[in-house]
């Protein structure tokens, strides 16, 4: 098989300052594939995951990332076929696995994060499991929210990617009793999770009901969500309880508009009156130990089969379906990871 | 001397439901004055220290507090000589200090937290540096806060007392920059204490002028106050930074009542995006070294003159004043610790 030469490669073609548009912000473009240098591989990408988290890349706004430069392929993780090798490590007819980037090659090397092989019993869950969603479920459980057995668990989002690992993580770990919220018709794969109670934010009882299911005995809320479902969870707060803040997405689009669209969060007073400890976090700052502690226990929970990382793949295979799906994503399309294959 | 054999004591009659008055929920009511056992002493109180944390145990809301007993003796840190003993460590004569009661007369022992001869070089400060204002700003900064040389350190009610020593003490560990919040007409206070700014809450302009001030470059909020002062710092700190929130005094009012009295927090996203701690505490359940460790620094700082705590003597004397002072408490009237001479 000769190599290709060129690839074509999503690029940010304008900063955001609203919802992105694929015309207007992005561009496939082609890119020429450099020659292989000592240690490195050429990667024929046959999966990419999407991330909420690239979404701040993508504007100007001050933020825990830094903006993503410009008519450069963006970042994305991937799963691909090892086409050519200058590297002991990865021969050529591995399937790889790494911080890629939207497009069909990718040249991956030493100084390329995360790459590895894929274990065949993980295949494409690697794409969860040691992407955002498995990597901020453990390290917000276990470095934030000091999660231990007996734990009353209550995360939002919970039927999202990074939730559904959140739920099994806890009830490997011997949680007391685990309450996911969702939207109504994502409860059924809440339960199915194995969460003990799943309570929809969308129903009118929303906060009478989560009062019941948790109880006001949440020793770790896992938040994915803000708004009025912090403020609901903030009400169910045992005392002494940590909050793990991975993400705030019924906030985002609000995110350099009018301060007004900003949920106001009410219960806020309970951080004191529960003494509260309430923490951010970005998984890859938060110590040096954090992630690959993360990678090892992950990859041996898939393997013994108490964590399963659910994966959506896009019905539109190719490159050129990204963006659409990155929409999907945004606008929950998906129930599982949302992954496009090539 | 004959010894009285009754003494006057302010009693909650019923629980707050949402401001509190003085003539539905309180009463002064006279109560017989026990015979002493043996370690007891009979302390004529000289003056009371009142604070915002007996708030919360005038609300049936689950809080930090269990409720105050309806109809028994509120609790009170006071000063005051002891008129008769039954203990080898404090003889009659002496000034005492403790957790004592809101009454003319109280009876201490053993099982009195805080009891102890007061150092006449301290005084009546111990009412402040011994009492919640004075641990509470040392447990905060140091446990919760993790204060350090070259901080820049924000505080809100800075003109109170646990502001007062919040600024103090970051001072003499070396601050690099130290920003109070407070009312227009207390900023001279605050800048007296040494801070290096002094914003007013109280100003039209005042989150600019927090932006400014700050220049959003806060490492360790001290919060005191809630509201829209919470919602301003939130939007002025630093990545990493540390919320040590002591207190949200200007939402006690609202307390077991309406939710929408609670003034809502639009900036909880900055928790997120610059991977904030918030944490509640209680400064005697942080750990049992924390309150022991405050009381020796602050001896030692009160001895060298590095750190004062401010006293305001409510301008009426007597037992039946104190209710009237707890409210000018809740509402600003003072500048300094707020006591009442008996």
């Amino acid at each position: 098989m000769s190599l290709p030469t060129s690839t074509k490669a999503w690029v940010l073609t304008q900063y955001c300052t609203g919802p992105l548009s694929e015309s207007e912000n992005f561009a496939l473009r082609e890119f020429p594939i450099p020659e292989l240098k000592d240690g490195e591989v050429l990667v024929k990408v046959q999966t990419i995951g999407l991330e909420p988290a690239m979404r701040p890349s993508y504007s100007l706004e001050k933020s825990y990332r830094e903006p993503t430069p410009l008519n450069t392929p963006l970042w994305a993780f991937g799963v691909g076929e090892v086409v050519a090798s200058k590297s002991d490590k990865l021969k050529t007819g591995a399937i790889a696995y790494g911080l890629f980037s939207m497009s069909q090659y990718h040249v991956a090397g030493p100084e390329t994060p995360f790459l590895m092989p894929v274990d065949p019993k993980i295949g494409k869950q690697v794409l969860s499991l040691f992407a955002p969603p498995g990597l901020a479920a453990h390290v917000g459980l276990f470095e934030i929210g000091e999660l231990k057995k007996g734990d009353t668990v209550l995360v939002s989002g919970a039927a999202g990617a990074t939730g559904s690992i959140v739920i099994q993580i806890a009830k490997r770990v011997g949680a007391k009793k685990i309450i996911g919220i969702a939207s109504k018709r994502k409860l059924d794969a809440v339960l199915a999770d194995g969460a003990d109670e799943a309570v929809a934010y969308d129903d009118d009882d929303f906060e009478e009901k989560l009062k019941k299911a948790t109880g006001e005995d949440v020793n770790l809320y896992f938040e994915n969500v803000g708004g009025k479902v912090l403020d609901a969870a903030l009400g169910c707060m045992a005392a002494y309880g940590r909050i793990a803040v991975c993400g705030m997405i019924s906030q985002y689009d609000s995110i350099g508009g009018d301060r007004n669209s900003f949920e106001g969060i009410k219960n806020i007073r309970y951080i004191l009156t529960r003494r509260i400890k309430m923490q951010g976090y970005i998984c890859s700052q938060v110590n040096d130990e954090a992630v690959p502690k993360a990678i090892k226990d992950l990859g041996a929970w898939a393997h013994d089969g108490s964590v399963k990382a659910a994966i959506y793949t896009h019905p539109d295979k190719g490159v050129e379906h990204c963006i659409k799906a990155f929409q999907g994503l945004l606008t929950g399309a998906n129930t599982g990871k949302m992954t496009v294959d090539f």
